[in-house]
């Protein structure tokens, strides 16, 4: 059922690994469930929010932060749970020791004092990796970021199911930017009427990337809202990126608010005919350069990556990008991106898909539409 | 002008440094003034957004991705920037390299191949002290978080400059709360207007850290805003805690939708007094724990901080707890936030204050006010 962490098995015995100690938030929340939230910063009160040790399909440890234990909703089953002190008011913060402690007994538990441990170098705090070393100096610490990167581009169903999950508020965003935008309108009061209708339908706060600009800025292809007010003529480029229970969806959509001109409108039909064309296009054994490269042939080159994997992470493997020959296979879930920048406006479109055995399905139900009085 | 520099060249002295490399989001901003955006996790085209390596008042590196060139306009002025290649799509992407590539220089053209260098080991990831390590053996790491933290906690006039901003982007929330607080409008939404007049007078997207509940809720003291709707009666308890280039306001309020009970009102009044008796006793030569005992000594204990410093992170020293002797000295920015949580209903008042030479200034202008009606 839970093929990842099947894979993550054999990626152990591939690198003779005993275990990994994962760090990442994107690692930790596929392969453990756990996911907390990351919007404001890492917290003054933890080490980490969590790591997670991971021996085998059946031997597996969550550390977390004991504030974040009301989180556990998510969590994958067969996952002990331990909690380490984080936050106190009526003693010194001591949460680096508290981590730590905890951490070592989790190596002592599962005899891991001699492992070949698969670590993810780039996220894990040096303290970590330096107090096992002084603790148990047989530990070796073998990097496997760019394994795991590989590993999480294939989803399991229940993953797909989140993805989902996340690409229907995708589309009641883009539904929301479309009906509520107006001349005199702020690009900062739309986008908080979008994001007000996407939080209402997830039930909560979520993070979301996006873009979200108007007029003449649309030529930047990206960029945060402002208190610009969107005048009649504008272009709205919408670029919404939301992370509920842990996994992004992603989608965008061009519109005008107003009349467009005909060389706008010719624009939009050939991005529209590009990502049609790039949608045709995935299916298992392509290469991912040759999503990209029908793409660009049908609009001419624009200078960002056609797409990309969503998962834990909003850009992760498949890159549907000119040098990328890695090839699709199915639950792969990639979002296609082609645009058009021109020096006074830019178009991009952008629908998440699943690979499928035969081709793929594609996930957001939105369909781009330039002209908002036509939905 | 800027003492905190002058202050990390005393602690450069102090622990016989020759240089440091500090990599914390909070440190990187107090000592460079450059902010990132972090709303939506580690960025997967970057090792790290920035760090800062400063080997005196005159002579600071800062390292950057090359995608946030465009965020530098608050950079301190005196500083060389560098920047490493991020994001690709026309090629493999290869950051974690180039940001060694150019860490590895830095140390080269500052003579630092020998240093004894300060670093903050909870938020250095292990791939850099162990690449520095094996290309100059001879550098020696010297953990210096907890003295970092000391030392931010007194503010220089440019930073209280900046949090005064933040806070009074609280005081436009706390109003815009009790504005369009009603029978019927959910948490969701009624905290989606109070964001967006906050934001709007930001001229931009903001991190907000919050509390936002409503009713029998409030007597857990904290929690994000959900689908509930608000009813006659209900307290709404709006703890704001934006940052705004980088730095953090802090202001919370409790107010009732309706008609309050005598039990709740006579609630509200006590944490007023147990605020105002705690902004009265801050001056110079207080120590924290002091404040916090008065105000618990007013309203009996609550089971969080009474309160904190606020500075490029939201919860710093001097924390306002039961067990912290550290005295308070002119130029911190302090937090107060006394509560009290019953079986069904919770207050808690919040105001942020800079210690003076003979007491305090409090920044919040907002006045709690338990009616809504009444302001």
């Amino acid at each position: 059922m839970v093929q990842r962490v099947s894979r993550l098995g054999e990626l152990k015995q591939r690198k003779r690994l005993d275990a990994f100690l994962l760090t990442s938030q994107p690692s930790v929340k596929c392969f453990s469930g756990y996911f907390f939230n990351f919007e404001t910063g890492p917290s003054p009160f933890q080490l980490l929010p969590a790591a997670l040790v991971t021996v085998s399909n059946s031997e597996s440890t969550l550390l977390i932060a004991d504030t974040e234990s009301h989180q556990l909703s998510t969590l994958r089953s067969g996952i002990t749970v331990r909690s380490y002190i984080s936050y106190t008011y009526d003693k010194p913060l001591d949460f680096e020791r508290q981590f730590l402690i905890q951490l070592h007994d989790i190596i002592k538990e599962g005899k891991l004092q001699n492992a070949r441990l698969g670590i993810e170098i780039d996220a894990i705090p040096a303290v970590i990796t330096q107090s096992l070393h002084s603790r148990f100096p047989k530990i070796e610490f073998v990097d496997v970021t760019s394994e795991i990167l590989l590993l999480r581009a294939v989803k399991d169903k229940d993953e797909i199911d989140l993805i989902r999950s996340s690409v229907a508020l995708c589309d009641i965003g883009q539904m929301s930017a479309l009906k509520n935008a107006k001349v005199g309108i702020s690009e900062l009061e739309l986008f908080s009427k979008v994001r007000y209708e996407m939080e209402s339908a997830a039930g909560s706060r979520i993070p979301i990337l996006l873009d979200f600009i108007s007029g003449k800025r649309t030529s930047a292809s990206g960029g945060l809202p402002t208190n610009k007010t969107i005048e009649s003529g504008d272009l709205v480029l919408s670029d919404l990126v939301p992370c509920l229970n842990g996994y992004w969806g992603d989608s965008c959509n061009t519109f005008v608010v107003g009349k467009a001109t005909s060389s706008q409108m010719k624009a939009f039909d050939s991005v529209k005919e590009a990502l049609q064309i790039g949608i045709d296009a995935v299916r298992p054994g392509v290469k991912a350069m040759q999503v990209d490269k029908l793409m660009r042939a049908h609009i001419g080159d624009f200078f960002h990556h056609g797409g990309h994997g969503i998962g834990t992470v909003y850009h992760e493997e498949p890159r549907i990008v000119p040098y990328n020959d890695i090839e699709l296979v199915p639950n792969m879930v990639i979002a296609l991106e082609p645009g058009i920048y021109k020096e006074d406006f830019g178009i991009r479109l952008e629908h998440s898909v699943v690979v499928t055995e035969t081709g793929c399905e594609v996930l957001t139900k939105f369909n781009h539409c330039f002209d908002q009085y036509s939905i």
